[in-house]
């Protein structure tokens, strides 16, 4: 049995980890892949300590950093299951291996709502963006496309705009969005809506060249040249694993305290997976160092605990 | 007046001049020094992407990324008042100047209660440190003392006692720390505890040698080598400047929600100084980006009211 079990090996994950490791707990990560979302970042220039760096370059030092502890990894591995023993968790994967650990930290992250378009999933950190925070700045004088009807689709094409030569906000659905926010957005001189359109298309080779639209009133494709596009049409937390379990909030994100605590005693959860605010890689590995502390903690109440009762 | 002016120049109050410059806020940025707590940590091993890093390169890496952005900052000055206007805030410093703005970080770190010794001064980073988490696994292999009487002493011993040779928990007064963990320590083959002992002076050229301690039952100094010292006598909040403005617990830490609010609009507070849990460099980062969006988020919703108003 482990001490420990990280699930997620993003930033909150890995940094979980090392905390963990430099307190010699007797840990294993699994994760699908080290780095998570910040793999298809293009670029990172808000990580404090380097003023531009790539998402995967950034992960790789991550990397470098867990590989100076005997860490027990599975990476690849997807967890399918996790349920509560008498002394901790259990642990499953998709190829069927059990895991068993004192304590579990949930660190799985979210995923972006794909258009679920031709070229995306080919062109993505090839100018198709799921983060205008962190990919506003790269698109400098470039002329881009929002793809979203919601606050944040808004937001970022606001984000967007401070840098870009101009935004085209293009939006299948009608806006549902704070009115305030849709006014600044309306009034705003370097962004266009695009209402009732619907994109088809996301064209370029190596890089985004332009997307294809279609016109819901007059039912006719219209092409737009753009350097690039942001999805914002919603995040998915990967929270179903813990369904049941722990509670959350109606967006599916784990709730937890300022001690990164569910509300089930052991399991915590850390990063974008949970209901913390500004999706950000020093978000992120701040609540991941936070869950690894806490979850010390516990360990070490409950096995003096154990001790007592002896 | 400034659309947002930053108290604190350590990794919160930096990581939220970053995001702020990113959003194109006109921001002010007033600190004794840039790099906090962390100039006068002997190393970083728990820094994500950086397996190992001395504390001030850490921060010059942090003050180059600022140095990206055209922030307005006044350097070696202390801020003294904190004071709410109709509109905002104004902040005095001690040089007797007054700025104003519209929103308010509060970043002003801890400072730790020192022991006020001959050599103190002088010796951290150079064997005298006021943080175990960070700088534990430095002393490998090396007799060290904790001094403290209190929970954080006690962990910090055992902490310390992970990588030591040997750890010699001396404290002046009894202990007041939670039995079980007095017990673990008591348990532990690699501490020893040495209580009516007061610390007199820390002895060393350019590195700790030794401490010089009196007996206080027998009323006799007592020498004793030790590679460092671990001051654990507790941390002050530097939250002085905003008492009677804002909520504070009885530590004096300012009060903040997981938005990194304070009971006042538009006064925000990150890091240290705050109620947040565990004093590390990767959390403090996290809560300085929050407090930033969340300001940001506030200027625009407030600007809009103010818009709509006109």
């Amino acid at each position: 049995m482990h001490d420990l079990i990280i699930l997620g090996g993003g930033p909150a994950g890995m940094t979980a980890a090392v905390y963990s490791a430099r307190k010699k707990l007797n840990i294993l990560l699994i994760s699908q892949d080290l780095g998570g979302q910040v793999l298809w970042t293009l670029s990172v220039e808000n990580y404090m300590g380097f003023t531009f760096i790539e998402g995967p370059d950034l992960m790789r030092r991550f990397e470098e950093h867990i590989a100076q502890f005997p860490i027990d990894m599975r990476i690849g591995e997807k967890a399918v299951f996790v349920g509560q023993l008498d002394n901790g968790f259990e642990v499953r994967t998709e190829s069927g291996e059990s895991y068993q650990g004192r304590a579990v930290i949930l660190a799985t992250g979210k995923r972006p709502r794909q258009l679920e378009l031709p070229g995306e999933a080919r062109l993505q950190g090839r100018g198709v963006s799921y983060c205008a925070v962190c990919d506003g700045p790269v698109f400098a004088g470039e002329v881009v496309a929002v793809a979203g009807s919601g606050n944040s689709a808004l937001e970022a094409a606001r984000d967007v705009a401070s840098f870009a030569e101009h935004v085209i906000l293009v939006a299948r659905d009608p806006l549902v969005a704070d009115e305030m926010l849709v006014d600044s957005v309306k009034r705003h001189s370097k962004i266009t809506m695009l209402l009732g359109h619907e994109i088809r298309a996301i064209k370029g080779f190596d890089r985004v060249t332009g997307i294809t639209m279609r016109d819901l009133v007059t039912g006719e494709d219209v092409g737009l040249e753009v350097a690039g596009i942001f999805v914002e049409i919603g995040l998915i937390p990967n929270s179903e694993i813990v369904r049941g379990l722990v509670h959350m909030n109606d967006a599916g994100e784990i709730l937890v305290n300022g001690y990164c605590e569910t509300n089930m005693p052991g399991l915590f959860a850390a990063g974008d997976v949970t209901n913390v605010p500004h999706k950000q890689i020093v978000v992120a590995t701040g609540e991941g160092a936070k869950a690894s502390l806490q979850a010390h903690m516990y360990l070490l109440r409950t096995e003096l605990l154990a001790g007592a009762l002896r």
